[in-house]
């Protein structure tokens, strides 16, 4: 009678499926079939159908705060059946499982060691897989074989280069940095990729270069209080630390829980007060 | 100290309770004090209220894909606390529990040697089981005994027949079929139940008979370029293998995940550009 | 080689986050990085944003049916980075984590041996927290540390008093009893604050004080078929078991699953058909 080892096996799952439809049940069907014990975690089934560029993002926040040995399996795949290969992408911080259309993107420049490998061995996926969901007969298969201990090596072959999204760089000038809005959460708080900022001191701001976002060419001191940040129509004054720093109701610049430049109201929705979408530009300028 | 032995037990659930409420999370509760090492795999939460006929056709499609000692539990139960039946149906591909409303008709006649147990033995429910919440207080604590190891027969007694929905059979003729739009999924795709359509040759598909929809006597062979499709004011001109063989934004008729004749969009959605909804006729017109 | 002992650790998650975002899986991976054999249990994620009220009457709700061993985990933190400390509260019936913001307020009321603590020991949660995200860099940690064994006393410094949400009275006179909609559930139910009923005998009810709602002082029994319940414009003729009892589509009053007076239509909506809301006043009169 086999007994249950840790570290227990962690399989995320991200995909534009929604909730209404059986697809995600079916998949971790699939899976238990394979590895009775895993544990799963849901980041996310409400990705804008077919939208790579969404779930390459939110892929990007998530999987750092998972142990290493998990297994992340993304299925946004509007080219399923078509010419697009299945891959697997080995990092030292995760191992992912996915189309190759560009949804690993932001992974594999913020994993440089990453390797990645091409699914082509049939062995290891549900047999006579259907033309139209390989979430269910590649994908799931090879994610609960991987979560399991079988090496991506076994499942596939190494590849060169995986498909990657064109990045959209910051514009920098010695006065300002632009960037854009790239997602609105559910409290209406619009996040930037004007990313990587830490604070260093009472006032004082370090932004810093990264990958994902190219433009900047090294880390660069703000002072938060020589700053203004335009954004849509509005103007804010200041880089905030926390909403409540500001009355309830207002609008305020600070930094987000994954060190973007955040866009907020406090107790309210940013969204709604300032009309900020998506792709919306954001100007962060530096007075000092 | 015990260990937890494999097969892990599995329950599945399936209801119309949406996600805002605690009625899910407080079903797992009940089944958690019953079975602490139970792996809860939600179905959907979000079957339209009181609608049996969808809950039972989302079952139909995903209970295949677990492993055969599940325990799928349905609460779609208009007629909680009247005259209708808490049931279970113990299958050789899985055991469901469910309130005798037709919810598991398909299931049925896909497993004819399945075996339906009234649920009569109130020891193994809730104390003072309630008359409006009966997922809690009945239904919760029977699946967890099932996935526990207590048979069917101890919980409950046999069954002669339960309840079934009507059936809606294709119209089948020598040059057409004739079914509908049963289910159209969060990408617009429409699914009808022209089903278990499978392909033979690279252009020959066999459409075999399906108990669960009547109408067709014996397999039928198809040359997928001499048919076409006709659903709401739209013609289609054949059956495909997969989106992509067509241009973005085009409809087109494919083999579903299931095996049903399915109308799509290529990166798009049927439902929107085509005005297809549940019950729309569509017909399979076979040219030669 | 560890195995699993029982009671296998479980940690409940009741937030406002939604699902569309990936804050609830980061939340999950960071617990699973302390706690790799918790069984997670989601409440609600759709708690309207930052809506403390509504969070703690789910809450209170739903506690209960779990093991005495669960960690529940609150999330509903409109102040975060603010004033407000994080607690935690330990009782016979759960250890609750959460903002001190009112969010436990029904839970301390249930149960009165409940001991409160401060967290106020940061070497328990993630390092550098940020400013916004308290559910990840604090609660997350706490909660995953707590099911794991740690004693709220290692993590926290005992508290006289938390914070307290302001309690809505029922009017009680010889002859009604009013007091309003508290929620709305995905049918179209409207649970009142008039609760814990019970049936004692055919058409006999007792009503008992209930600490949450103040103002009844001492049980009072009730002839089910000798009330008359009033409701926006409607009136409903007496309080009955079930939904089955009256014709479908026709309004009733019954108790609900929770023991409130609860507002139905039998197969239909009641929100709908009555145009009930949170807020609205019911009365339940009295006739004998």
């Amino acid at each position: 009678m086999p007994v249950m080892a840790f570290p227990r096996p962690i399989i995320t799952l991200l995909t534009d499926f929604g909730e209404a439809d059986a697809y995600v049940g079916i998949m971790k069907g699939v899976m238990l079939g394979i590895l009775p014990e895993v544990q799963f975690v849901d980041i996310s089934h409400q990705v804008t159908p077919q939208d790579v560029q969404q779930a390459a993002l939110i892929l990007s926040t998530a999987y750092s705060y998972f142990p290493a040995h998990t297994v992340h399996l993304v299925v946004v795949d509007p080219g399923v059946g078509g010419q697009r290969h299945p891959i697997v992408l080995d990092t030292p911080h995760g191992r992912f499982v996915a189309p190759d259309n560009g949804v690993l993107t932001y992974v594999r420049l913020l994993e440089p060691s990453s390797k990645p490998f091409v699914l082509d061995k049939p062995r290891f996926w549900r047999t006579s897989p259907s033309h139209t969901f390989h979430g269910r007969d590649i994908f799931s298969p090879v994610a609960a074989h991987l979560a399991s201990g079988v090496s991506p090596r076994e499942m596939g072959s190494p590849l060169e280069q995986i498909n990657m999204l064109p990045l959209r760089p910051l514009e920098v000038t010695p006065t300002a940095i632009r960037g854009e809005v790239i997602r609105v959460d559910r409290f209406g708080n619009a996040m930037t990729n004007i990313m990587r900022l830490s604070w260093v001191s009472e006032h004082e701001l370090e932004l810093q270069p990264l990958s994902v976002v190219p433009g900047l060419e090294a880390p660069l001191r703000i002072d938060a209080r020589q700053t203004r940040i335009t954004c849509s129509w509005h103007t804010l004054d200041r880089i905030y630390r926390t909403y409540s720093e500001v009355a309830i109701g207002q609008a305020l610049a600070l930094v987000g829980s994954n060190g973007e430049l955040e866009i907020a109201v406090n107790r309210g929705s940013a969204s709604d007060a300032l009309a900020l979408k998506v792709g919306d530009p954001v100007t962060l300028h530096l007075l000092s």
